[in-house]
């Protein structure tokens, strides 16, 4: 079963063809960046359409079960997530109306701090704030999965260590693989797997380096991974922004918190859009990647957990029936 | 010219008449706490709408030449102020819209970290942040004065070196002179004075200790803070919550933020709104301040400086014409 941890495109019915023909049986979306709780269900709203008008290619899942009802069907699972907190508005209540609408994963933070913490690209990290503790057990409580890939290393350790249930970085690599702030130190992966949790190795090639040239090297970064947490803690985040544009990156560089150029994972050299990866310019590269795994020395049952076991283990102990 | 640098009260008429009976020229007062923007807009349009209805003792003031000619006709100057900066909704372009509507005054955080900055309450303090530096430069473009009274410690100090214009602690006192997390360092007011900037030393009884018990033995705690920055940087920001109750109280404290009783610089044993003091029950204390000055050893400039002629250069600096 193949599950991907995060993508952040803009979807038709031409992308979850994509999906079908990859044979996912569930992927994690990106319903908020920056967006407000007002905007978050526009967003919403516009989802719950948007598969309903696909209804014979996708579905909505709200537990791990609905994943596996929606890959007996043939169907994939949209399970709804988060990229960022402001949704919430700053009330914690929020936590749980947003969870009873569907979202299931949600980062504590974007690409800047927040109320609940600190953020990758800051040069300071706060660690875990006053109301980022009250989130995370708000998010324990209610069954949404906490996110920590765009989140600062501190807040990401606070976050493991305070959360009560398992948590996960979607779509980030190990940075002792390739440096670099968006990547995590292996103190933080080991300490995430001690607790369950899981990291979705990401396919985005700012992060990946020379890694992403062929499946066959990226399979070399899948193994590193797994000798550092092991294989029960390793899945797949591809980060896949398919058919988003430059309204879209802008969006998710600068939102509205500043006026000057800002390039995220990328750089003032490299500033637009990262090239597609050969292999994973969609997500049928899904099962082109399992058959790399298979053929770099994973057994089937390990392929099987990276691919989307690990993933689908972890939903259902986070989100509950 | 007496100018109080910060309240925080429910306002009536009455209230209105102590501020003539006190003789005010001039008081910033908080429009919003952890408000939005749209709870914002709602606050500016309750006050517009109770100025107008009192507008034979009060008027709005968007310049220092404003608060002039309110005291030049026996009135008091209402400037717009407020304790946090959730109000922005993370737009940075809101500094200019809420400068627009009459805002002048901006605490960068209230008690939590947001996306700004470290508040004096958090664990660790980030300094000021990527959104931060945006925002403070915006603000000092726009002409809304930057104040530090909640913020923390690091915070505080990146903002008054990142600042093109003289910043404030409108409501706070040295902690050297009374430890409390809401009182500040000797560092950090040295910097802000060196910069052109203004301590409001404030009467709130939480933060004083034993200095609060007379208006004299409170002119001690006034002339160590002179020693300490100089004369022309220190003023008079009372803190006053004239009229607010238990509601304002857990608003204040609690937000929507926690569901945990939170006693900002009360504490567990002091849950309570503090007693109000003697001699500063209400801004009628200002004429008896005034006068406590002037027999412990003040002189009449000196007292003027301190009673409000720091503000009005500090508002004349930043607010600009």
């Amino acid at each position: 079963m193949f599950i991907d941890g995060l993508e952040c495109g803009v979807y038709d019915r031409e992308v979850f063809e994509e999906l079908r023909a990859g044979n996912l049986a569930a992927i994690v979306n990106t319903v908020s960046f920056w967006e407000d709780a007002g905007e978050t269900l526009d967003r919403l709203g516009m989802w719950r359409d948007l598969i309903r008008e696909n209804a014979d290619l996708v579905t909505m899942a709200r537990t791990a079960a609905d994943i596996e009802a929606a890959h007996a069907e043939n169907k994939t699972a949209i399970v709804m997530g988060s990229q960022g907190s402001e949704l919430l508005d700053g009330r914690l209540r929020y936590v749980e109306l947003f969870h009873d609408l569907g979202l299931r994963v949600m980062q504590l933070t974007y690409n800047n701090q927040n109320a609940i913490g600190g953020s990758c690209y800051e040069e300071v990290d706060s660690g875990l704030a006053r109301f980022g503790k009250e989130v995370v057990r708000e998010m324990n409580a209610v069954g949404m999965l906490v996110d920590l890939s765009h989140v600062g290393n501190k807040t990401g350790l606070d976050a493991v260590e305070w959360s009560q249930r398992p948590v996960a970085i979607t779509h980030a690599n190990p940075s002792s693989v390739y440096p670099h702030p968006r990547n995590k130190p292996d103190d933080l992966l080991r300490a995430l797997a001690e607790r369950g949790g899981v990291l979705g190795l990401a396919t985005y090639r700012n992060i990946n380096g020379d890694w992403i040239e062929s499946v066959d090297r990226w399979c070399e970064l899948v193994k590193r991974a797994v000798d550092l947490i092991g294989v029960d803690h390793v899945g797949i985040g591809t980060d896949l922004s398919r058919k988003s544009g430059l309204t879209e990156l802008n969006w998710m560089r600068m939102g509205r918190w500043t006026r000057t150029p800002n390039f995220g994972a990328g750089s003032a050299a490299n500033p637009g859009k990262a090239k597609p990866v050969d292999w994973m310019a969609d997500t049928t590269g899904f099962p082109v990647l399992a058959d790399a795994l298979g053929r770099n020395g994973f057994t089937a049952d390990e392929a099987s957990a990276i691919m989307g076991g690990n993933w689908l283990r972890l939903y259902r102990t986070v989100f509950g029936g």
